[in-house]
């Protein structure tokens, strides 16, 4: 229970030859988060930093904005490391249900894409668009092997997505790994909302894999300016990001990168 | 609205140069499910067969065991592409909050892994580990680039994720892409309950990218026996291959793969 890795015996198999053997891989479990003793989601994770994972998924879905909002988060039993309670100052909101858009038949006349914005913007707290951070080429293209060699389960097991953030001459401030891209986030967050480093001005955020709308507005929520991600981002990100002022760069290789908006940030390209 | 990919200014950046460009990337929209004309999820995903996707989804998630639990699947009007409402024989369930797992504090010596084990496994119609498909290790280590040749999208965008069917001789039944991996999944799902080629017996699966337990219980629900993926599982989509008796290849690769569960099904691997 509750391991970030696991050895299982596998057939490793190649042209001519197959052999049992053993092999790490990434842990995978779910992990109930309760609010006040109540139920409110169960997410696939990998275990380890679960009350990051909690305190950064609570603050992506607005239900917390500081650390001051709870009073403890804790594992329930140390026989299930599986369910995590938060007690909240406050009341707890109804059991997750993911964002639901408005958009009942009859009112389809607004766009689904308009409900969205709607719905998303009002929750941010911090102007992304005033920050005045630069990041020079070569740190922002070094992110993602800055991003790799802190990696360590992924060094082991190669199944882990990781999330890490750096200050702007490219100082890594913290690295979390998870199974889910979007864990792996969250727990950079919720450190940070724990550390009472909100927002996480002219910081910048490496990913890897690929960048869709709900890292963006996770990022977005925690006021971070600059994200990069080893692989490509959507429409919607892309959209998000610009209109909330944030610079996306996607596609993070080799001393290269594409940029998807927030030009201006982009500074020197030698050193 | 309702784009598979969509055009964007970008700025590419090298170490000596810096220039706009068009760039074209991959379609990220939010779909409003409704049943019987009431929300019951709102998903992101790159638009385009919507209807595979609702359907598959609600097959992942036990709201319909065949085509024939549906009465019509369409997009609500023409103007909006992002809501689609599914009309059941039968009636609706209430929104989707996810599976949640019934582990509340005072019942934490029930382990929330058997529990989840206790939520799945009786919701499978079909008989996984009765089928008697095998798989030579050149047709297996060949679905990857199989599925990489007809990611059409990906060839565009380099963002999307895919998932196809194959016969046990490695021809291609179906292939599908969208920003998540679970959707691509639930897609090919829902063109085979569409077709009424439910359980895909003796059927392969390969999948870009990694394998979460969600993925195996998607691939478990639609009766596949043998499942391929580019990179690495999880310990928990082993587990549940192993206990439902699916064979589960991770790292499949240049004629050489890491066979995690259901090894029987390995055939020759000389042709």
């Amino acid at each position: 229970m509750g391991r970030v890795s696991d050895r299982r015996r596998i057939l490793r198999v190649s042209p001519h030859d197959r052999r049992f053997r053993a092999d790490t891989l990434l842990g995978e479990e779910p992990l109930e988060i309760q609010l006040n003793g109540s139920p409110y989601t169960v997410t696939m994770r990998t275990p380890g930093d679960d009350v990051d994972l909690a305190l950064g998924l609570l603050h992506s879905e607005a239900v917390i904005t500081a650390a001051e909002d709870t009073v403890t988060a804790k594992h329930c039993t140390d026989s299930d490391l599986n369910v995590l309670d938060v007690t909240l100052r406050g009341a707890a909101p109804p059991p997750r249900t993911g964002f639901t858009v408005s958009s009942a038949c009859g009112a389809c006349g607004t766009s689904s894409l308009e409900a969205l914005w709607e719905y998303l913007t009002p929750r941010l707290r911090y102007e992304i668009a005033a920050d005045p951070v630069t990041v020079d080429v070569p740190v922002l293209t070094r992110l993602p092997e800055s991003l790799r060699a802190v990696q360590r389960t992924f060094s082991r097991t190669g199944g882990s997505h990781g999330a890490a953030l750096f200050t702007s001459d490219g100082d890594l401030q913290c690295v979390r790994e998870d199974v889910g891209r979007h864990n792996a986030v969250d727990k950079v967050v919720g450190w940070a909302l724990r550390e009472d480093r909100l927002p996480l001005s002219g910081s910048l955020l490496a990913v890897s894999g690929r960048v869709g709308a709900e890292i963006v507005q996770k990022a977005a929520m925690a006021g971070i300016p600059v994200l990069a991600a080893v692989s490509a981002p959507s429409t919607l990100a892309v959209d998000l990001a610009e209109r909330w002022g944030m610079t996306l760069a996607g596609f993070v290789r080799d001393g290269r990168c594409n940029v998807y908006s927030g030009f201006d940030r982009i500074g020197e390209s030698a050193t």
